[in-house]
C-alpha cells in the first residue's frame, strides 16, 4: 500500500491532519528511483538511473536502478524517472516570520525603508502569533521550493520553532540579541535570558539547533558581543550575525570604533568556525584571508543585497580565498521570494560579472553553496547537505522534463540556470515526505492544509491594511 | 457555450489541431473580469474589480465589473477574479531558435564559449529546420510566460516566421546581416537579398514586422552599415543590432576605427528612432545623451549580460537621460530561461545596485520596460503595449493568489518581485487565446501540442548529443 501511495503521489492518510508525525513514518522504508542522483560529493559525481534506499529516515544505500538489493525488494518505490534528486536545500540566512511583510514596502532607500516602513510595522505587529504565522508561511514556501533546513534570526524564536515542527523541517534558531527594546525583550540580557530558556526547552530535539544571533555590529555593544562569545563557547552554540552588509555600516564603525566591523568583532572573539556572517558584501582581500584563517562562514544573499542596493559580494574571490560560503534569502521584506533557486541562479550570474569572468562560480559550485557548503556552515555536514549513505534523508526531487526545460544536455546546468521552484515535486526531511506537488499541480504538505495557510496570510493582510 | 469554455479554461474544440486560426476566433466577443487590471498607462492607473471587453481582437471597453454594458450582456466571460491582467509582454531582444542550444555550454568566458562551443554548434546544426523547431519551442516558452511579441534576430528568418504564425504571436523579424559566410548566406549582399525576399513575402501580415539586423559592429563593415541605413529608410524598416555589449567590442573598435562603436554607427546613419540597440552595457553619460537625442532604443538583457560577464548596463541613468529602454532575454544559449519575468525582476534588482539607490527602477518602471516601452521601441505603441480601448487585445492573466504570493499588499510589487511565469494562466494575442495553464497545471497551446513540442526538443537533443 505504501508503494501505491508514493507512486501515485498521494500522501498516506495518516499524514493528514495531526500536529505531530506518526512515528511509523520515520521507519518507512522506500526507494527513490531517479533519472539522475546528484549527491553533491567532493568528486562532483553525477549518477544516472540510480536509486536511493531510505530506511528509518536515513540513506541506507545508493545503487543503480537495476541493482536493487534483495532485502529491499518489497520496499515502496517512488518514481522519479524524469527527475534529478538532490540533497535538501539549506537557506543560510532567513527571517522567516517576515513572510507576512512580503511586498509591504519596496523601492525605498535603506534608511527610509527601515525607519518609515519596516520598523514601525514590526513595532505595531510583531508578536508571538505574528512570528508563528509568518514562520509557518515561510516554512510552506521553503518546503515547496525544496528547502529542508534554514538558519533563522528573529524575535519570539519559540513561535518559529512551533511552526518548524509542524512543517517538519530542520532549523538553526538564532536567539536574537540587540541593545534595543522591542515587543519581545527590553535589554540585551533579557534577550539572552529568553533565548537560553528556549534553547533549554528544545535542546534535545534532533531537528533543532541553536545559535546566538547578536543582530549586527551597529545594534550590539562590545560588552554584549564579548559575553555572547563566551556563552557560545561554553554552551557549544553557533553565532549568527549580520556583517559588512552596507558601506554605511562600515563607515559608522570607523567613526564610532576606529575600525571596520570585522576587525572589531574579531577582537571581541566573535569570529570563528561556528560563526555565520550574513551578507558579507563589502570585504577586502585581507578580510577574506582573515575569514579563511578563522574558518568563519558567509551567508551570501544576492537578491536582498541587490534590492536594498547594498552591493555585490565578492563571492568568487571569497571561495578562492578558502572561505566557506552558503546562500540565504534574507527576509521576505527585502527579497520578496523565499526561493533558494533564485538565489542559486542569481549568485551564479552575479559572481561572473563581479569577477569579470564568465567561468566564475560555475553551476556545480552554486549548487554546493545551497547544499553541502551551507551544511558545513551550520556544523551539520555529517548529518545533511549531501546524498551519502548514513546521512539523514533530506532529499528533493526536481522534475526536469517540462517543456521549458527541454532540451536538457546537463541536469546540473538546468538546475542552476533553468529550473523554477515549481519543478520541485517532492521534499523529504529525515525520510518524511513533508511536501509534494501533485500531478495536477497542487501543493500538498504533510501537516499543513494549503487553505488554512492561505486564510492565515489573508487575515494578516486584512489586519495590516486596516 | 463560449462562456463555458472560457470559464472552465477548456480551449474550444476547433482550436485543436489545425495550422491556421479559425477566423471565427478573431471575431469572438468576450469579457475578462479581473481582480486587477493594470493598463500600463502614463498615469500608472491600477483598476480594481474591472472588466476588459474584447471584440474582434480589439479592446472595446474597460469598465467596472459591475457595470457591464447591456450590449455585452451575453458575451462569454473569463473569470480572472484572483488575477492581475496586464498587457502582453514584449521580448525586445531574442534569438528564438537558439532554444535548441539551451544549456549546451555554460560557464565559459565569452571567446572560448563562442569559438569552441556556440559557433561550431551553429556551423554544424543550423538549418531551416533547426530554426523552425527552435523558434517553435521558444514561442511556446514565451507564450507560457506571457510574452506576446518578440524582436528576433537569426538566420533563416522565414523558418522563424512559420513557427510564429503557428504559435499565433507577433514578431519583429530581424533580417540578419554579417560579412561572414554561414549555412544561411555567403556575403552581406546575399543576407540582404534573402532578407528582403522574406520581407516581401510577408509584408502584408499584420502580426509581422521587419527590421534589418546587421549583427554587430564587429561583424559588419562600414559600407554594409551605410547601405542598410539607406535601405531601412527607403523601406521604412527598423534596425536591430548589438551595441556596446562588452568592453572588448569597444576596445576593438577603438583600435580598428579610432572611435567607439556608437560614434561609428552614428556617423554611418544607423542610429535613429527606428533603431533598437541590444545590450548597451557600456555607455557613458554623453553616449546616453546621444541616444536620447537620436531617439534610439535600448534592449536591456540583464541575465545574459551577467552570465557572459559582459557587465551591468546603466539602465536607471539611461531612463533619466530620456532614453527608451525595453527588456530582452537574448538567446537561450546565454540565459537559459526565455522568461521575461526573470528579466523584469533582475532588471529592477540590478539597477538599484548599479545606481547605488534602492529607489531606482521601481516596480512599475520595470513593468513598463516589458510592455509599453518595448512597444515604443518597435514602433508598435499605437497597436499594443498597454490595455487601451482601440488597441489590439494582447493580454496576459497572472494569478496572484497562490500561497507563495500571499499576503499581497500591492499587485504591481508582486508582479515584479514575486511572480513566476508559472502564474500566467492565459495569454491572448489579438484577442485569441494562444496559451493557457489548465486548472490541473498543464500547459495548453491553441495550435501546438505539448507532446509534439517535447518530442521535437528530444529529437534535437539526441541528434546533438550523438
Amino acid at each position: 500500500m505504501r508503494g501505491f501511495f508514493y507512486a501515485s503521489y498521494a500522501l498516506p492518510a495518516f499524514y493528514g491532519g495531526g500536529l505531530s508525525y506518526n512515528p511509523d513514518m520515520v521507519d518507512t522504508q522506500f526507494i527513490i528511483k531517479a533519472r539522475w542522483v546528484i549527491p553533491m560529493d567532493a568528486d562532483q559525481t553525477l549518477l544516472e538511473q540510480h536509486a536511493i534506499l531510505v530506511d528509518g529516515g536515513q540513506i541506507r544505500a545508493i545503487v543503480p536502478k537495476t541493482e536493487i538489493p534483495e532485502w529491499a525488494a518489497d520496499w515502496a518505490v517512488v518514481d522519479c524517472s524524469q527527475h534529478a534528486v538532490i540533497p535538501g536545500l539549506i537557506n543560510l540566512h532567513a527571517h522567516s516570520s517576515m513572510n507576512l511583510l512580503k511586498g509591504y514596502a519596496d523601492d525605498y532607500a535603506l534608511m527610509p525603508w527601515l525607519n518609515e516602513h519596516i520598523w514601525p510595522a514590526e513595532q505595531r505587529w510583531v508578536s508571538k502569533s505574528f512570528v508563528h504565522d509568518g514562520s509557518l508561511l515561510a516554512c510552506a514556501e521553503m518546503l515547496s521550493g525544496g528547502v529542508t533546513t534554514f538558519n533563522d534570526m528573529y524575535f519570539f524564536p519559540q513561535a518559529t520553532i512551533e511552526a518548524v515542527k509542524r512543517a517538519g523541517m530542520r532549523v538553526q534558531v538564532g536567539l536574537v540579541i540587540t541593545e534595543f527594546p522591542t515587543n519581545y525583550a527590553a535589554t540585551a540580557s533579557d534577550y539572552i535570558r529568553l533565548g537560553t530558556d528556549v534553547r533549554d526547552q528544545y535542546k534535545s530535539d534532533e531537528h533543532i539547533s541553536f545559535a546566538f544571533a547578536p543582530h549586527a555590529p551597529y545594534t550590539v555593544s562590545n560588552q554584549t558581543f564579548e559575553y555572547i562569545a563566551t556563552l557560545a563557547e561554553q554552551l557549544n552554540l553557533g553565532i549568527h550575525t549580520h556583517l559588512h552588509e552596507t558601506q554605511a555600516e562600515i563607515q559608522q564603525s570607523l567613526e564610532q570604533f576606529g575600525v571596520r566591523p570585522l576587525q572589531r568583532l574579531l577582537a571581541l572573539g566573535v569570529i570563528g568556525p561556528n560563526t555565520v556572517l550574513a551578507h558579507g558584501v563589502h570585504l577586502e582581500t585581507n578580510e577574506l584571508e582573515t575569514l579563511s584563517i578563522q574558518g568563519a562562514h558567509i551567508a551570501h544573499c544576492p537578491c536582498s543585497n541587490l534590492k536594498l542596493a547594498s552591493g555585490v559580494a565578492p563571492v568568487a574571490a571569497a571561495l578562492r580565498a578558502g572561505v566557506n560560503v552558503g546562500l540565504g534569502t534574507d527576509g521576505a521584506a527585502s527579497n520578496n521570494r523565499i526561493d533558494l533557486w533564485q538565489e542559486i541562479r542569481t549568485a551564479a550570474l552575479l559572481a561572473k560579472v563581479a569577477d569579470q569572468n564568465a567561468a566564475s562560480l560555475p553551476a556545480y559550485q552554486a549548487l554546493e553553496m545551497a547544499t553541502i557548503r551551507a551544511a558545513r556552515a551550520l556544523g551539520l555536514q555529517e548529518k545533511v547537505g549531501s546524498i551519502t549513505v548514513g546521512k539523514q534523508a533530506d532529499l528533493v526531487a526536481v522534475k526536469l522534463d517540462d517543456l521549458n526545460s527541454l532540451p536538457c544536455f546537463d541536469p546540473i546546468s538546468h538546475l542552476v540556470y533553468v529550473a523554477s521552484r515549481e519543478q520541485v515535486t517532492q521534499t523529504w526531511v529525515n525520510g518524511q515526505l513533508c511536501y509534494q506537488r501533485t500531478p495536477d499541480g497542487q501543493m500538498q504538505f504533510a501537516q499543513m492544509e494549503v487553505e488554512e495557510l492561505r486564510s492565515i496570510a489573508l487575515q494578516w493582510q486584512l489586519k495590516m491594511q486596516s
